[in-house]
C-alpha cells in the first residue's frame, strides 16, 4: 500500500543512522543502570574496585559516543530534513545531553568523578564522626568544580541555575524559587496552627515490633494489589531505597525498620510509584529519549502522588488495614481512622528531611536550596555551613540541631557533588497534588475507587496523560497535557490545607 | 633511588598507553559478565528484549575497542620496546584475541549471534518436544556459520581444531584427541570390571527428602568451611548452576533437587573450584590477561579438583558428615564409608551427561566430540546426527537412548554454537588428576589436611602454581610450570583406577 500517505512517514534513513547511535549510547547508559543496582543490592562489599572501573569505562566510552564527531555529523545532516514531532524531541533532547557533554572538558569531567569518588567516604566518616570540618574541604572543592562546570555549560548563566538544569532542564529556576517562596510563606502558618492544635492523633497505633520477613511479606502483598508488574520487576532490600531500569525492567527496593512498618510501607510505595513511570514509558521507543522520563520533577511526582495521595489516603487504609492485620497480630483494634492518622503526624521536632511528614518536609527543602544557591554563588563559606543551617532550621521550623551529623552532614548529595538537586522533591510533591487534582477530575470518583482496590483508573491515566509521553514533551508542556494548566504550587497548597485542617481539627 | 635498575623497570610509555586501551577492552567485558549474571540469576522475565540490546551494545563497542586501528597502532608501537615477560604475555593474549576478531567480518558475527540467540529457544522447545527435526534446520545452519568463522581465522587449518582454540588455545586438538582416544580405550574395561562387580555399595544413604532451605543452609556451611571468601563473594539459585566475575567479585550459584543432597553439594562444590580460580588471580593484573583465568582446561580442573578429588574423596565426609548430620534428620546410621560409597557410584544406565559419575562421564564426552568433528568436517549430515548419537551410546555405553530428549538434545552447547567446547571438560579432569597429585607430592599429608577440614594448604599451593600465573603461561608451560611435567592422562587414570578398583572390590 505504498500511496503517498504512507510514502511521507516513512523514517529517513539518515534519521535511521542518528538513532541508531543513540540507541546504542542509552543502551550502555541502561547497562550502567544495571551496574549500579548490581552494585547497590547484590555486590559483595570487596567489589568496588572492579565495579568502579567497569563503570569509568562504560561512562568513558557511552561520553565518546555522545561526543563523537560522527554524532555530530548525524545531526547536522537531520538539518534539512523533515522529521515527526517524536523525532524532532529526539533530536531536541539529544542535542541537550550533546551540548553539555561537549562544553565540560574530559578532564574537568575527571577530576570531578575522581573527587566525587573521594568525597563520599569523608563525608560518611564526617557524619559517623559528627564532625563537619572534616567533609569541608572536600566541600569545598566540589563548590568550586562544579562552579567552573557550570560556567563551561552556560557561561553567561547563574551557575546554580545550570546546575539545577541538570536534575530539571525546562522548568526554569525561577519557578523553583517562587513555589519555594511560596511554599515557605503559606506552610509555617499551617504548621503552628497543626502544633498548636488540640487534636489528639492516634499516633500509637502501630506501637510494637514486626518482624522484618512479615514486613516484607506485606509490602509484596501491597505492590501486588497496586499493580506492580512482577513480569518486569523485582523487589530486594537497600539501605537506601531507590527504583532503577527502564520500561522492561523497573525495579524497587525497600527497608525495614522493626519498630516502624509504616517506615517500610511508605518507602515502598514511594519507589513503587517511580517504578509505574519507568514501565509506563512506551516500549518502542525503549533506547531513544521518547522512552525515557522526563527528568526529575515528574518522577518525583509519580512516587509523591502514590506515596501521599493515594498511600496517606483513608481510602488507603480503607482498603489495606485488613491486610496488614492479616500480616501482623495485635492491631486487632486499629480502626482506619488510627491508621490514617498515624501516617500522618506532623512531627514538632524533626531534623531529618526523609522523616519528614507533607508539611515540614518542605521547609527542609527550603533550608537545602537557599545554602546551596549561597555557595554556589559565593555568598556563605562553606566553613559557615553549620551556622548557617542551624539558623535556619531555628527560622523556619523552630527546631535547631545539636549536632552536624543531625544538621549539615545528614544528606549524602553534596559529597556526590549533586547542587541544585533537592528542589526538585519539593516541585514533584507540588506536581503531585496538580496531577491527582486532574485525575479526581477525569476518572469517576476515584477515591471510591480507589477504597475498593481499584487501582487500574488512576494507573491508566497516567499512563496515558504522563508515563506514555516519555521525553516528547518539555516538562511546562506536559505538565499542560496532562492538566489544561500552566505549572502551579495552587493544588498542593489546597490539599494540604484541605487535609491537615480535618485532622488537626483546624478553623 | 634512581638508580639505573629502578630505571631499567620503568614502565615504557607506549605499554602505558596500550595498556589503557586493554583496561578498557577488558572492564567492558566484565561490565557484561554482571549483565549475565543478573539475566541468569536475578532478571525478570519480561527483561530480555532490553537486555539482550544492551548486550549487543556492549558487544559492539568492545569489538570496535579490539578491532581499532588505535589498539593496531599500540601494538606497532610495541615492537621496538623492550618489555619484561609479563608484558609479553599480555601483548601476545592481546594479540591473539584482536587477530581473530579482525578476521571475521563483522556481519558474519552478528548473523551467528542472530542465529544462536534464535536457536535457543528452538532447541529448547524441540527438546521439550522431543523432536529433533524441529532442531535440526537451524543446528545445520549453525555448523554451517561456524565452518565458515572458523575458516576466515584460519584457513589452511582444519576448522575444527580451529573452534577448539577458541576454548583452548594452546594446548592443540592432537593433544585433544590423543587424551580422549586414551580415555576410549583404557575407561570401557574399568567401567565393564565394575559393572560386573558384585560389590554392594550403600546408594541409598542419602534417600528421602531434604528442604531446598536446609540444603541451602548446608551448602553455605560447606562453602564457609572450604573457605570461600564471602566478602568477593555470594551464592544464589540457578537453573544451570554456573559461577562468573573476577577476582573481586566471583559468585558461584547452585540448584537443588529435594530428592538428592548430593547434587547441590557437588555442584556447588564444582562452582566453588572455578570460584577459587578467579579469586585467586592477581589483583594488580586486573584488566589485563594476567588477570584472567588460562581459559577452560585449567578452570576445569580447578572445578574438577574440588568437586572430585576433595569433595568426592572419604577424608572430604570424614570431615563433612557430622556437618551434614545436624543440618538434615534422618542420617543418624550413615557411615562416612557409606556417604563416600554414595557419592562415588558408577551409573549402569545414565543417559545424561550432567548426571554422570567420574568414570562413564567421558564416554559421554567422546560420543559428542566425534559428532562435532564430523559434523564439521562433512563427514556426518545433520539429519544423521539421533541415530550416529544413539549408536554411540550404544557402542561405547552399551546404553541406547528412547529419546532424542534424552538423546542428542540433552545439551545447551550446540544452541549457543558452541562446537569444540565438550572435550575441555575431560581435558579439564585429566589436568585435575595431575595437579592434585603434584599438589600430594608437595604439601605434607594432604589428605589427613582435609581430614581436619584444612583445605588452605591445598588452596596455598593452587594459587601458587595455578591461579596467580593468570593467563601469564600458555597452557602447557602452566602445567609444567605447576607440575614439572608436561600434560599428561596418567594421574587421571591411575586415581580412577586405585579409586574405583577399591570401592568395587576389583583386581
Amino acid at each position: 500500500m505504498a500511496t503517498d500517505a504512507s510514502a511521507a512517514t516513512e523514517t529517513p534513513a539518515a534519521y535511521d543512522e542518528f538513532r541508531s547511535t543513540v540507541e546504542r549510547y542509552k543502551n550502555l547508559g541502561y547497562a550502567q543502570g544495571v551496574l549500579s543496582w548490581d552494585q547497590e543490592v547484590m555486590m559483595p562489599e570487596a567489589g568496588t574496585p572492579a565495579r568502579s572501573r567497569q563503570t569509568a569505562a562504560l561512562s568513558a566510552v557511552s561520553h565518546e559516543i555522545l561526543t563523537s564527531d560522527e554524532l555530530g555529523e548525524q545531526l547536522d545532516a537531520l538539518e534539512d530534513v523533515d522529521l515527526t514531532a517524536e523525532q524532532q524531541a529526539v533530536v531536541r533532547e539529544v542535542s541537550r545531553e550533546r551540548e553539555r557533554a561537549t562544553s565540560v572538558p574530559t578532564e574537568l569531567v575527571e577530576e570531578i568523578s575522581q573527587k566525587t569518588s573521594e568525597a563520599h567516604p569523608t563525608w560518611k566518616e564526617a557524619k559517623e564522626a559528627d564532625d563537619f570540618s572534616t567533609f569541608a574541604p572536600a566541600l569545598e572543592e566540589l563548590v568550586e568544580l562544579k562552579r567552573e562546570y557550570a560556567e563551561h555549560i552556560a557561561p553567561d548563566q547563574d551557575p546554580y541555575e545550570t546546575l539545577f538544569e541538570e536534575y530539571e532542564p525546562y522548568l526554569g529556576l525561577d519557578t523553583a524559587e517562587r513555589v519555594l517562596e511560596r511554599l515557605k510563606e503559606e506552610l509555617p502558618p499551617l504548621i503552628e496552627q497543626v502544633r498548636e492544635s488540640d487534636a489528639d492523633l492516634a499516633l500509637d497505633s502501630f506501637d510494637g515490633t514486626f518482624d522484618a520477613d512479615d514486613q516484607m511479606e506485606w509490602v509484596r502483598a501491597v505492590l501486588d494489589e497496586l499493580g506492580y508488574d512482577w513480569e518486569r520487576g523485582r523487589l530486594d532490600e537497600a539501605p537506601h531505597p531507590f527504583s532503577s531500569g527502564t520500561q522492561y525492567d523497573a525495579r524497587v527496593t525497600t527497608r525495614f525498620d522493626e519498630e516502624d512498618p509504616l517506615g517500610a510501607t511508605y518507602s515502598t510505595v514511594h519507589e513503587f510509584g517511580h517504578a509505574t513511570y519507568t514501565l509506563g514509558l512506551p516500549d518502542e521507543h525503549y533506547g531513544t529519549p521518547l522512552g525515557e522520563a522526563r527528568d526529575l520533577t515528574v518522577h518525583e511526582s509519580q512516587s509523591r502522588l502514590w506515596e501521599n495521595h493515594v498511600g496517606r489516603s483513608k481510602a488507603f487504609w480503607q482498603y489495606f488495614l485488613p491486610e496488614l492485620k492479616a500480616h501482623f497480630d495485635g492491631l486487632e483494634d486499629v480502626t482506619v481512622e488510627d491508621a490514617y492518622e498515624a501516617a500522618n503526624q506532623v512531627y514538632e521536632d524533626n531534623l531529618i528531611r526523609v522523616e519528614a511528614d507533607e508539611l515540614t518536609y518542605h521547609m527542609h527543602i527550603v533550608v537545602r536550596f537557599e545554602i546551596e544557591r549561597d555557595l554556589i554563588s559565593g555568598d556563605l563559606d562553606v566553613a559557615d555551613v553549620p551556622e548557617a543551617w542551624n539558623d535556619k532550621y531555628e527560622q523556619y521550623l523552630g527546631i535547631r540541631p545539636d549536632t552536624d551529623a543531625e544538621g549539615c552532614l545528614q544528606d549524602i548529595h553534596w559529597s556526590h557533588g549533586s547542587f541544585g538537586y533537592f528542589s526538585t522533591y519539593s516541585l514533584g510533591s507540588v506536581l503531585a497534588s496538580q496531577l491527582y487534582a486532574a485525575a479526581e477530575d477525569d476518572v469517576d470518583d476515584l477515591d471510591a475507587k480507589l477504597r475498593e482496590g481499584e487501582f487500574d483508573p488512576l494507573m491508566d491515566w497516567l499512563n496515558e496523560h504522563v508515563h506514555g509521553h516519555g521525553k516528547r514533551y518539555e516538562t511546562d508542556d506536559l505538565v499542560r497535557e496532562a492538566t489544561g494548566e500552566p505549572y502551579t504550587a495552587d493544588y498542593f497548597l489546597d490539599y494540604v490545607t484541605e487535609k491537615y485542617g480535618a485532622l488537626y481539627d483546624l478553623d
